[in-house]
């Protein structure tokens, strides 16, 4: 199928005239797809359409709020999709809904470009930004709703502004969905702050088990089931874990070794320069991006961690 | 001494008319004293002043890319201080420049009026704001050099934009300093992603040692000089720890009680909503404001621990 990539004009034209949305959200979901998904859904409602927001997958308890609009009862004849960059990450909901998606919003450069129709801007740190232009672009009102919602997407995806991903723009959006009355406050505190007793634990038991290797620029972790199990993670508990290693003064070179639920393990590699994460995941069979990459093992953690080292201390050399 | 509070345009017509300036940061230094002092001493610098920047205590390793100007060699004539709320926070600088501060910039709403002239915002949430304020009303150009010093004050004033002291101000001046050059990928990796391995180290232990009072609403963390002196922490590693506590899903009130190096115990209590945290270290002859307060004991760990926890959990039942 050819994908229509279109402005904000044609964009906001199409969500105008049409009627009877279904938002589709990625599977995993995360506070940008949504926040993205849920301050649309509401802002079409507004304009006295009908809308729902589907998600393959559960929503984490602490995205709840963004769901206080409730759903409609409705027959679906316009589905759109919110940052979700390949049908494959729709999971659940991809062999129903995959080649029908008349409209797509995203901010994924990778968009592989499977709905009938795309707005895309690759240089919006997060889909919600994309989401908050369009709705400029109708006229719609932002309501404390939608901001909450738009703010949740944009602190979500930049780590808090944090990450090199935010931009001016980022910025000037985050102040305008302010001054709508986001609040910014109790959404920072709770995604930025509030750490569950579990994830706690399980920060101790990787600070227990981190080993440097190469004069301490490179750090591994290792992640088991037994810890996951004992300390009542969930996925979202385990957000930013794979983040820790690197985090370490010195280490240019952070590894998370992880155990699947099918006892194969999983590697998450990040790096600084001059290391290039998925050249190093490649040797094993794995691949990703320059400073983030991955590559599984199905051997033992200690041998998947030897032949990591070995490869890591050459380099390092 | 009465202070003359003035506007941004008597601000910069000060800064404009007079020569030789020396700058004070307050003791201690962070990043919005620092950022603002060096980002004001380029400026003057730039418009053919003499300046330079002094501070009362050795800068923090972390912030040497703020004095990469270097020193110039002239007697001062005209002292100025920035983020000082009072004359005892310049530490040892109080004594010779305490009476003799000439022009203060300021976003402190308790600043005591020590200086002759004062530009204070308290609605901005650093300093460097207000620096950035001035300098806009003076129509000094925001080099790179300016936008990074100003970026770190703000961005370390406001944990990266997640206080509740950001305003949509701070997000729009972000935003001129990120456009300006600001170096903002690697400010932001070096103040909020980095951690050393002696703040690691620190944090498994207060990890290892969480008292859980009341039900899980009230966390206790214990520092020893013994954990500072084996982890081989300084202060600016132990930034931040006193708000761990808090952290844990649950937890309403959250309580660090570390030694000092007499042997005494500084208590730094962290507080949600309803629970106050200067009433509730009043009981012992401390204080401080509702959220974070402080008090200190005389008797052991122990017996300090004890007369928290049964105040605690009086307030809790």
């Amino acid at each position: 199928m050819m994908t229509d990539q279109v402005t904000l004009n044609v964009a906001a034209r199409f969500l105008s005239e049409n009627d009877k949305y279904l938002i589709l959200t990625h599977a995993h979901p995360d506070g940008d797809t949504l926040g993205s998904a849920f301050a649309l859904c509401s802002a079409l409602r507004r304009m006295g359409k009908k809308a729902n927001v589907i998600c393959p997958d559960e929503i984490p308890k602490k995205f709840s709020y963004l769901t206080a609009e409730g759903n409609q009862d409705f027959e679906p004849s316009t589905v759109i999709s919110v940052d979700v960059a390949d049908p494959k990450l729709l999971g659940e909901l991809q062999e129903e809904y995959g080649n029908k998606v008349q409209f797509a919003i995203d901010h994924h450069g990778t968009n592989v470009g499977f709905a009938k129709m795309l707005y895309l801007d690759a240089k919006s740190a997060a889909a919600a930004e994309c989401v908050y232009r369009v709705l400029k672009e109708m006229g719609a009102e932002i309501t404390p709703f939608i901001a909450s919602s738009l703010y949740t997407g944009i602190a979500t995806d930049t780590g808090c502004f944090k990450f090199s991903n935010t931009t001016p723009d980022t910025h000037i959006i985050a102040a305008e969905l302010m001054k709508a009355g986001a609040d910014y406050d109790e959404i920072n505190r709770v995604m930025f702050e509030v750490k569950s007793r579990g994830r706690l634990e399980m920060e101790r038991r990787v600070l227990d088990c981190i080993e440097y290797v190469g004069d301490g620029q490179c750090a591994i972790v290792t992640v088991t089931q037994k810890m996951i199990k004992e300390t009542g993670c969930d996925s979202s508990d385990m957000d930013g874990i794979a983040a820790l290693p690197r985090q370490i003064e010195g280490v240019k070179i952070g590894i998370t070794v992880r155990e699947k639920v099918d006892g194969r393990w999983k590697v998450s590699m990040r790096t600084f320069e001059p290391y290039d994460a998925a050249a190093i995941c490649q040797k094993f069979g794995g691949g990703g991006h320059i400073r983030a990459a991955g590559c599984e093992f199905g051997c033992s953690a200690d041998e998947a961690k030897a032949q990591l080292k070995a490869v890591v201390l050459e380099l390092l050399r």
